[in-house]
């Protein structure tokens, strides 16, 4: 996916990339040497392809390359122009950086959305998993990262100038910042805080707490702790 | 892959396929539908499709979809193509039913094996898992599945046919039978291992026990009882 202009945050990921490979690319090539040797170069090149998918061990990718050979061919080149599909066709809304295959996304389109609220997150993937709630009914920023100065991400490799932008065109009167529940996430917050709050603009984080379903048994102290702190008269 | 004249374990497949279909179909559309809305069609179409992989859930299609999104485009259609080639180029070893891209798989053809013992496993995928060990420098026959009266799978389902077919050609002195340590594997042994003895042929079957590395604490019963049943004189 190309950005123009815009490839300050492309070039930390790359670095990222490049730190990771080393280590990467000798247990894939290991693996697939194996599988080549026993049954042929393709199926070694599959499991190396899927190996190289976030949370995809070597037992996965044989899996799902045994599964890939099972299935019929219609199904097996339509995974492989899914993929091929969502590069061509999938691009950052220039407004949000929500994935979008038209020239906006469709939720900086819709009118019928509240677009006094902005929701910030840090990937657009999050997008996603907030929308499913069905709850927050206004747009969307996705920064594309969180600061964490340990790996060299500041401020200045993050979209944090297309939301000031949008926030200086006026017209936002709260900002709820979305970003994860982590150290970086957390950082990330405050400084986004402290750089908007002086635009007059109404600014909340989400809520810490117990997850829904879960057992107070197993929460952690911090959890538990931000629990109590949150906690609401009934 | 075609297997011209062998339809009938082809045909299983097909109708295990066909009842697993209405419950999947509808949960893809509905994953796939959401994110096509916020995101795109290619996003939702990515999701649905990883979603036809075994193990793979919502989530996990939809934080692979987005890994897509964020890789080179090289990279990504680099997996789309392992995908072709895989479908492309493999079949199944006309002897063993390994996989391979050859007229008969690497294993089969490797004169410094030994040709006088067969181990018998259900998938293709087996032989590999049994390579990594190193231990056993004989051949292979995957009879692709095990019996499972319930399932409507009979011997006449199973690749057997061509593994007596083997049995009866002569110079086989061993059968190890690699099926898995479930109810079917176990049927599946007793059957064949009542078809191969009458042939004078030694059968053997791999051993039930604690897993390596595994805590007495967590095994099961079944499992303690055949590691007592099977313990050896140190």
């Amino acid at each position: 996916m190309e950005r123009g202009g815009q490839d300050r945050t492309a070039a930390v990921k790359e670095r990222e990339a490049a730190s990771r490979t080393p280590s990467h690319s000798r247990t894939h090539g290991k693996a697939g040497a194996q599988a080549a040797e026993v049954s042929g170069k393709a199926l070694g090149g599959m499991i190396e392809a899927f190996m190289r998918l976030p949370g995809i061990g070597r037992k996965s990718a044989e899996r799902l390359a045994y599964a890939i050979l099972g299935m019929p061919m219609e199904e097996a080149s339509g995974i492989a122009q899914a993929i091929l599909d969502l590069k061509n066709n999938s691009r950052y809304c220039p407004i949000c950086n929500n994935i979008t295959e038209d020239a906006v996304c469709s939720i900086c389109r819709d009118e019928k959305r509240d677009a006094t609220r902005i929701c910030v997150v840090e990937e657009p993937s999050n997008i996603l998993i907030l929308e499913k709630t069905g709850i927050f009914r206004g747009r969307y920023h996705a920064i594309m990262g969180a600061i964490a100065p340990i790996d060299g991400i500041g401020p200045e490799d993050l979209k944090i100038d297309g939301l000031m932008e949008r926030l200086k065109a006026g017209g936002i009167k709260e900002v709820i910042l979305a970003t994860n529940p982590t150290v970086k996430g957390e950082t990330t917050a405050l400084y986004l805080s402290k750089l908007i709050k002086p635009h007059g603009i109404s600014v909340s984080r989400i809520a810490y707490g117990l997850p829904v379903g879960g057992d107070i048994e197993y929460a952690d102290e911090n959890t538990v702790q931000r629990a109590l702190e949150g906690r609401r008269e009934m």
